[in-house]
């Protein structure tokens, strides 16, 4: 059977370079692209809904593909307001939840429902070893951010973004500990894509050299690069666009 | 005027044992103890409500003391069920936020609101250097743990309350670059207390050698040992028990 890939914040951005991407040059590659509706996340009791939802949506993918090769976890948000927080007057309980509600809690969910799909895959992202029993199944990709590490985060600010972002990173080192053991081998990393002209960086394009902000294009073909070459052994590291290994 | 301490989280375990530790060892120290209504993190919009309650407790210890030395964040949850996941499949969207909020919405809002105070502090805490430039005015403790490490995370497991702290690692980070400029300098670490006797891990202690499971007393002993040696230049990490530190 064909690839399988789902790209979850399908609806702009990056997520959606993700999708043409997959369709131009891994056909005949099937690709779910999903999307969340922004105001279902404003209340915890609409948090379990979403949780529903997600759920649906893999059932749905099972009973259409039985199986699932590559998951990207896109969607992510900067702040309830477009703009980090420039100092810790700007911190508020309610936009750091609503941020990793979005940016951490999302993509951990969505794993939890696909990983039975992707136990399911028959390994068609990636670079598979010869040995049987170092092959993987499936990928999951969580797109993360420079600013997500900790130990490299020498500027400050941003609070709900990065803290959203490291605990994202906690996930991926997690997931790919738990889903990297028994005979249907989960791939999970984190991925930084650079600074992309997206609307997530928009009012910060001005501070960016022209050559470091990179098109959506340019961005996705890079972390595709990265990985077509994904194995087990890579598993639970946050890479950037350029290969380059970021620390925690 | 003496030092002034608060702990935020003083109903029981560590945070219990800091209030008593300091007012036995540090007399006459006043020492402001804070806990939270469990109950009232449940839904977002009792989280403006659970902010503007720190808020109001910042603006009663500015007309009562005017400033605070010395801040220890020490309310923590491992999971509403009281145990961490053991796999995926027990991961809950509704799960994770709620032990995010606590464990470190909680913290950063008690700091943003204390920031103020903390920057009027004495430097009643920690060891201060002759220079007058590198001398701290207070000091912020995170309570951290050591599967809040992302690089040390060897096992997986306890999704919701290793991403908490993960996210709370860079909120340390973020406090003490943002409050460790300027004249008045706040340090800000994360501390790791080793696996204490407490209701958080009781769980657990049945699989802890004996000599590793310590109690409150020698926790916090352990603890202030490492908070009188602290200085600007020690900010931003994390640090056990024993004095080493923890990476990211």
């Amino acid at each position: 059977m064909a690839a399988v890939a789902l790209v979850q914040g399908a609806s702009r951005g990056l997520g959606f370079e993700f999708c043409r991407y997959l369709l131009l040059n891994k056909s005949p590659a099937a690709v779910i692209a999903t999307c969340r509706n922004p105001d279902a996340a404003q209340h915890l009791a609409a948090l379990s809904a979403q949780e529903d939802d997600i759920k649906r949506a893999a059932e749905s993918v099972k009973a259409a593909f039985g199986k699932v090769d590559l998951i990207i976890n896109s969607s992510a948000m900067l702040h309830p307001s477009g703009k980090g927080e420039t100092s810790l007057r700007d911190v508020s309980a309610q936009a750091i939840i609503s941020t990793l509600t979005t940016n951490t809690v999302g993509p951990l969910v969505m794993a939890k429902y696909s990983a039975p799909l992707l136990q399911k895959g028959t390994g068609a992202f990636g670079q598979q070893f010869p040995e049987k029993e170092k092959q993987h199944s499936g990928i999951i990709v969580n797109m993360t951010a420079r600013v997500g590490s900790i130990g490299d985060n020498a500027f400050g600010g941003w609070y709900s973004y990065r803290m959203s972002k490291a605990a994202l990173n906690m996930a991926t080192r997690n997931l790919s500990i738990e889903l990297g053991r028994g005979r249907s081998k989960i791939v999970c990393v984190s991925l930084h894509p650079g600074t992309v002209n997206t609307d997530l960086s928009r009012p910060y394009h001005r501070n960016v050299p022209k050559d470091k902000l990179f098109s959506t294009e340019y961005s996705v073909q890079c972390l595709m690069n990265i990985i077509d070459t994904l194995n087990i052994d890579k598993t639970g590291k946050a890479y950037a666009w350029d290969s380059t290994e970021i620390p925690w």
